[in-house]
């Protein structure tokens, strides 16, 4: 990806806050010197964990009010303040699945849905799972489930699909982790 | 990917209507009971094309304002009302790029960002592509380029990446296409 200069901003403003998201444009001056509003929606980067333990990979099944589906998808969660990716990694896996992964890396950082979001989300492979402790919040209601790393590209693929199951996978897949 | 049954959705507002996305709420019943606000923003269905040409892939450098960032990613934009993908995939790139593709494949329909987003998105591949009519909109700022199938990857891959790019070439890759 490239980097070239920014388009002057000539004013920014947040109009909704949610306390999950925040929405708001940009007013910008185009190269043409026209000012147009682009509007996006702000969230504090997240992270997805492919997880190994043997010759099987942790899955969390999952209901996702926003489309009204249940799916069965890799762990993942919000960064919280101060933490990096693979600190975020550790922590959501142990909460959601109640394993603590010894290794850790990140396999990739990129910006999602770069049309409309503002949000930026790290894949992060872990193995080496220990027993640690399960620990939901309140309102969470989360199944853990273990697929077989030879079926997990296709049960990511069928059905009612997430973008991030299955660039975790295939990412994992591409750096020789699968 | 699995579905059940929906949660009970006691009300749904629209709060934030910015002419790009809607902004809002649904308020829902959780299985122990309690109600709970879950926020999404609301977009249209997106396609994102892997185009072919012989041993390149096209290529689109364009400046992304919610990020204030330029992206060299794969051709990408909104369907419209009454298309499918391969329609919205066919005049996109037409639109961006002046090449129409005589050969489009769906590869994959996925949800994005299912934490926040209720946006749909289909990976189509596209080639057999002919000299067409190149029709951007106003305010549209787009630079055509071809990367190399072989280095295309690693292009999206480095530096500041987007999902989409990343995530058309591995489902190419995976597909046996590139």
């Amino acid at each position: 990806m490239t980097d070239t200069d920014e388009w002057p901003v000539r004013d920014s403003v947040t109009e909704y806050e949610t306390g999950w998201y925040d929405g708001g444009y940009d007013l910008v001056e185009q190269p043409d010197g026209s000012e147009k509003r682009y509007y996006w929606a702000e969230l504090p980067p997240a992270v997805v964990i492919v997880a190994r333990t043997d010759d099987e990979l942790l899955f969390v099944e999952q209901y996702r009010p926003a489309i009204r589906e249940t799916h069965l998808e890799l762990p993942a969660g919000i960064v919280e303040d101060g933490e990096s990716y693979t600190e975020a990694a550790a922590r959501e896996l142990e909460e959601e699945t109640g394993f603590a992964p010894s290794n850790l890396a990140v396999l990739q950082e990129y910006w999602v849905a770069t049309g409309v979001l503002r949000h930026e989300r790290a894949v992060v492979y872990a193995d080496g799972l220990e027993p640690g402790e399960r620990a939901l919040d309140t309102n969470e209601f989360i199944e853990v489930r273990t697929v077989p790393v030879e079926d997990a590209l296709e049960v990511a693929r069928e059905g009612s699909a997430n973008d991030a199951t299955i660039n975790g996978l295939l990412l994992a897949t591409e750096d020789g982790l699968l």
